[in-house]
């Protein structure tokens, strides 16, 4: 089978792989759709972010959806057939922050496609992968596995509203509409959010939070007077999604934010400059969102119910051998949204 | 009656102002002792902070406690003789703010020793104060009025454990050990932390925080190590007093921290650099405390109870006509902590 | 003008008033529309509920919307023409809940049509209405007049989705739908619950339930293993918003809830039985709701946005002139959901 | 070795029971100290509560302390000599609600001397124990083993206090005065109320709150006024911690709360009637409160470090020969406090 194996910045390769058999627990899955998200590109064009670097070649990919060929013993949830999405979240479920609860910190976390570990955590961007059963969440007809390969960014959101609280009366903004920001526009959208307000500093990815549910648009790069007029006075936002990780826009966010407003971060900028004294002198909450853990089961059920569409979010689709032209066109913000691969 | 008036940067005069008398609802208040705080200095060092500048000459100070000598028209609560510490805090109790019970935010707020509004806000460095009853509260014989002139600040450290939560079973760091950093690890002292740790630069004010209650002291300047041995893993500390401002300080703040550990952030840094990504991938709660409300009354209760003894933070009392002297010596962290001034 | 007076039990009038002129600051609405509330019924039926008794005449009704007459001086928001919902909430804004943001506590309330006070607040079942700008919420084209005048239970509901926190990946019970649960329904719907189940011991107002967007409802008188399956294990349910104020249904909310549960207590049932052990052992929160404030704008906001649909709500709409004969389909739970006055 | 087991209602025994041999990482413990709870008297005086009955011989007691004697293979912590209490608490670590960091929610708990499951699982009131080197935790050499088998019941009421949030400036009422109710006085105390009233309907339990910190007390027996003046206005209490389970209690903390109070509910009363209207109308949250997990730990380390000082809540300590009697003693309120058993 093929699989998409980063090597070392700007060395992506298309290889053959073994094909494996399911364990106890265990299914084997066809992968029919991976979706390229930022970390991926992370990989691709700088060979990792910050302290963490491919040391050998690593399978890429956590964003996948297909269809299950093979259930090994004790497999009673799924059978082959069955369409899903791959969680790509495996804690241990023994350590401190996993009996906590929290296991999105989990000590000993095998996530797909992390260099985080040494040896690296192989990702999902194969054709076939074996994968524990619960992992693997059953989609509703009504769902295409092109849909279903988005509940690992959707759940990515809905933990970062988890984080902000009830969105019950709040105004919202959501800085930054890459993929993620996007996908926050929709998941505050789906949880009562007042209003939604979506920036950016261009306009083609602002057309796509508009098209999820945002109220408003702003291109700060062209508008820098819409900013001002949300901080006006001591500032009118009640909850900022921060999806860029830029030092400009948390700054904006910061000014924009109502006292005891709440910045949820999600992007991420390495060492960034930020006005303590603001955070001080309005109280401002800023809580940091790291991946998800009970939201994909949630991301899975809510795209299955109908309560939301997703498909707006895909910009383009390639084939898997073209891997390496479709990381070219997802690096590039101008001219694409979420690219996802084809592995049929 | 003298009173304490900064001109400019360094340009401290005491000069006469007439004296007033108490209108309705109001008592005049011979002051007794004046503590100096960090606002105050600044005032003094730099002529201001950040956007905020001494244009007039303005009276300092907003940490002060005297006897009652008058009561207007209305006053029930108050006789003369009684002693009091005096909050200078006056909001409007109309804006939106007030109305939702965050008073510390007030869009008319009239905070003593001010230079955000102008015409500046004149403040308590004054041998006689014209105050509202309701600023006044009554301390305990067993309380002297200079520990009573600790109400503010210590208040200032009651609201940052608020904005902590429960501290039950939560190791504690509190970073930086200047007067607010060890009033904090009084207050978390006597709020139930299980641990508290207090850092700082010097080796002068830790003495400090151990006589009020740190369990241990770092002098981060020495020891490197100690803070890397409480980040270890992903960190074990629960909960973070951040009171310097310093960016060095937060950034190892943030690495001791625990995941979905919470840093309260007291320190006025202006724009300094933090590690985004930790914060993020942590999840971590960064959240400013400023000034205070309700727990002015506390803070008097708490002493006027005996439960805490905020004697040992001052290091030196000069009477008022050394005013200049006195804030030469509370710049000098090494040689004082918190000093305060005799109007008598 | 013509007013709906409650003399005592069953003892309701249509009675002439004198017209009045707006004050500063006010404005006199025309009444098109007036829904009958629960509490109207209690004084209907009862002459009050508990300790609150009729003693005097008394205008009743809270659930209004009309057009504004005229405006007094001051006022700028509204002009006649406009076509408003009218809060009959009246806090004081001085008090130490006003103060502390809990407006709907105030220590001295001024509700519309409530015999808490004596003399008696009377109520907006009247032709004309003056009250302040600041009551009135203007309405966007596309909401009815009809519409409007649910606001008021909305607003009730939608304070009760906000004590119960985020509804994000919540499981949901609303126990009892009438029309305060049917709009319970539709307000965690609109905020994002993601399953709810609405039950009654009645199948005409389960219709009504599903109408606005319960997934499912139970029927309890008839269906008993249903609630036994929820309960199964130590329960299936996150949140229950209880809206009947019946001993049974609140055993059956707390046995179905999982431990860490929260239920919402809306329904007034007087002095009744609980099982105080399950409370204990799945350690449950119980949360009284009580009326609501900054939502009643955020209800009108909602409507006006087109987020909500209220209207399926109304099941009965007849002249005041036959305001006696309303309230008795009011008090009919098998042939009336909300039961609207149309005054014009 | 002498164990001690409750056969029926009244039926208690002093049993010879074969010594066990400590496994893989487990320790044998010599049990010095067991104190007498509830819970023990429940089945001592009634055969159970509720729907857990005694159907087998089973032995009682789960605050117990003692010292090591042996350690099994794979234990590092501990060694022969170290004195140590022991947490009756096991839960499984697998379940939903252990990996949700709810352990005391355990569906497969394994807690000592509970009829809950069948078979029964044997408690602690026996002179040899082995159990897993996690459940023992060190007592350092101020701590005597007799206050060190108060670590379980203390335990219970920090889990209370965590539950009721920060108590910075709280007015606390702890309603019913016996050893849980005591110990929440001084777990309250500990952890920052700004006041503590106890009450109780007997004089001599009020003696124990005095002695570890209520700042006031009251005979609700004797003085009804008392209570009354704490309800006026909307009521004047911030928390109330119920250890009674008595409806009579609930209702008057219920009545002397101020709005949006919180209750916690720790006593057990069965099903109790309750004023539901003013939950709702004063919007209380009623919150119950079961064992503990990570506060076992906290209350050892309390102790330990001197922080609290638990010794005056024993009241007796008889040999375990005496034990009915000891049990008849701890069941009558007017004799007695905690009383424990002599194992050694």
């Amino acid at each position: 089978m093929k699989a998409v194996v980063i090597h070392a910045a700007k060395d992506l390769r298309i290889e053959q792989r073994p094909t494996e058999t399911p364990g106890t627990g265990q299914v084997a899955v066809a992968i029919a759709t991976g979706g390229i998200c930022g970390s991926d590109l992370h990989y691709y064009n700088h060979g990792g972010f910050g302290a963490v670097r491919v040391k050998h070649p690593m399978v890429l990919g956590h964003e996948v959806a297909g269809t299950v060929t093979a259930a090994g013993i004790g497999v009673e949830s799924l059978r082959p057939g069955d369409r899903v999405a791959v969680s790509p979240s495996r804690p241990c479920n023994r350590c401190e922050y996993c009996l906590a609860g929290l296991q999105n910190h989990c000590l000993d976390m095998r996530f797909y496609g992390s260099a985080m570990r040494d040896p690296h955590v192989d990702g999902a961007f194969r054709q076939h992968l074996v994968a524990d059963a619960s992992q693997c969440h059953k989609l509703a007809d009504r769902v295409s596995l092109a849909e279903g390969a988005l509940a690992e960014p959707f759940a990515v959101t809905l933990h970062a509203v988890s984080r902000a609280g009830s969105l019950l009366g709040k105004r919202v903004l959501v800085s930054g509409s890459g993929p993620i920001g996007v996908l926050c526009t929709l998941a505050a959208r789906a949880h009562g959010a007042q209003e939604i307000i979506a920036t950016d500093v261009m306009d083609a990815p602002l057309a796509y939070a508009r098209k999820v549910g945002a109220d408003r648009t702003i291109n700060v790069a062209d508008d820098a007077t819409a900013l001002t007029e949300l901080g006006r006075g001591k500032g009118s936002i009640d909850v900022v999604f921060e999806a860029s990780g830029n030092a400009a826009a948390l700054g904006s966010a910061l000014a924009v934010l109502r006292p005891r407003g709440t910045l949820v971060q999600l992007g991420l900028g390495g060492d960034i400059s930020f006005p303590q004294n603001m955070v001080v002198s309005k109280e401002i909450e800023m809580r940091g969102s790291f991946r998800f853990h009970e939201e994909f089961a949630l991301a899975v059920d809510l795209m299955n119910s109908g309560r939301v569409d997703l498909r707006p979010v895909v910009s383009e689709t390639r084939p898997v051998d073209d891997a390496v032209a479709a990381f070219e066109l997802a690096s590039d913000r101008r001219r694409s949204m979420k690219v996802q691969l084809d592995f049929a």
